[in-house]
């Protein structure tokens, strides 16, 4: 690997441009939305409290909704609101039937437990995929199901990039439940595009860098900054970087910038393909959460 | 790898006896139902139809229940059952207060969607583990949910006989819904014993025993006789054999005896644990059931 240090980029590597499919998805998804003779998709939007970085994912989730013509009901709790209270307002959410998905968004304040939070979202409007039905789903193929967005997003910018699985290596290193789990699930799917051998590697792993080095395909969700170096990766390897990590830097207005888990410098070089942070795993999160909104109005065939 | 062809047992090679295990659970069953002041746990046995095999397994279920103290109650609907008729059916078990669990034999007849008939049966009396919500849980680590027998009894014969995955590479090959997804979940969980790193292979994996031989413990669960050979598994590795084939002998009476997907004259002696077929995998599926049972009568607090 003697370019490992080198800053020379390959003449055959490829930036995987996730704001562009990104955007591509929502062009698509607004043209679909524009053949619907009646009532659009509706999206509610459940905001506990004013965490910042809340207040601006839901902002961005209610500005993509407007642009494709879901309709959005943005719904702020206090951050008083106990779990109890929370369950009534889903249970009327999944009640309503001019509300087609539900997005309950995280994190939510101490003392409420989040899992019985999603579980609570009926399973044909979660259009987040954190039900617990919904994962169950995933592991058995059902179509039917909503898979989260984040693995969803993943497997849309492997497929959008002409990245087959069958027959590669995939690593996936981190184990949550939000990420490593579910991306793994969809890798080993029998469906085209699919049929990945998947290992899953995480703080437990003995040896990491001797499994990463096997990778054809390497997904770093590991939420540490640089994380992966470019040793730790075989040459002509697409990679994937989840990771969305704040380090300071003084030249910048807000006093950090945004890296991945991964060591772009170092791994982009000798890579076939790599996402950037910010701009690759990132903007399809929301992308993936408009088209399974408009998977849930098809499912419930209203 | 010399001594791969040789039939010599290295001294320190241990057959892990899943009949020992599974008879040690079932006592401990026993004790705990012995101490139950009222009523005690009931396993609904739902076989549909009179296939040989079916016949078999739900026999010895009923026997084993028997043996510890559980009620089993047996219900043989005919093969020309429709698949409506089942629901009720399971609709009436799900509400009937004095039935703890409920087990429907697979295979049902052609026609019959099992996944759907799985999803029917109320997740906490489905001690079969094959809900959609309960797979949702292993991925979850809820242990409020129930694992299939199975790879549950994988997780509990590796417990039982020393062997703790954390650190240790864990390759499974076959990623069916019954074994290999559930099992790769479970090895990858946080809880003590786990921790494993997990690869999952499968029909449309490349170059295979260059996966298989870096495995610690490798779980087989194909389904093809004799299917990993001596030179697929490292030398100490441990070897769990899923697989239950029939093969053709003439001199049993039967015609046939049964073999794993291992190899095993050639891959036990220079393992370091193994477990053989007959006798391995197979007794631990009904000690869990009934692990599951007396579990699903405690969390009803009935």
């Amino acid at each position: 690997m003697a370019n490992q240090t080198s800053h020379h980029f390959s003449s055959v590597m490829e930036l995987i441009d996730g704001n562009r499919i990104a955007a591509d998805i929502v062009a698509e998804l607004k043209t679909e939305i524009a053949t619907l003779p009646a009532r659009k998709p509706c999206l509610a939007l459940v905001r506990v409290g004013d965490d910042p970085a809340s207040v601006s994912y839901v902002r961005k989730k209610e500005q993509t909704a407007a642009e494709i013509g879901v309709t959005s009901r943005v719904i702020l709790p206090p951050v008083s609101i106990s779990q109890a209270e929370l369950f009534a307002l889903i249970d009327q959410l999944n009640a309503d039937p001019e509300v087609d998905g539900i997005l309950v968004q995280s994190p939510l304040p101490k003392g409420i437990d989040e899992v019985a939070v999603f579980r609570r979202v009926s399973p044909d409007k979660d259009v987040d995929g954190f039900n617990t039905l919904n994962l169950g789903k995933v592991a058995q193929e059902d179509e039917t199901g909503f898979v989260s967005c984040t693995p969803a997003g993943i497997m849309e910018l492997l497929a959008r990039s002409g990245v087959d699985l069958k027959g590669k290596h995939v690593v996936v290193v981190g184990r949550s439940l939000i990420v490593g789990k579910p991306v793994a699930l969809l890798a080993l799917q029998k469906k085209a595009g699919a049929n990945g051998t998947v290992t899953v590697c995480h703080s437990a792993t003995a040896n990491l860098p001797a499994l990463t080095r096997q990778a054809d395909v390497l997904i770093a969700a590991i939420g540490r900054a640089g994380f992966v170096t470019g040793e730790m990766v075989k040459p002509g390897a697409v990679v994937i970087d989840v990771g969305i990590n704040r380090v300071p830097d003084a030249s910048k207005k807000s006093g950090y910038r945004l890296v991945g888990d991964v060591k772009f410098d170092e791994v982009a070089p000798h890579c076939a393909k790599i996402t950037p942070v910010p701009g690759g795993v990132g903007p399809m999160t929301v992308a993936m959460l408009m088209k399974n909104t408009v998977k849930a109005f098809r499912l419930r065939g209203t």
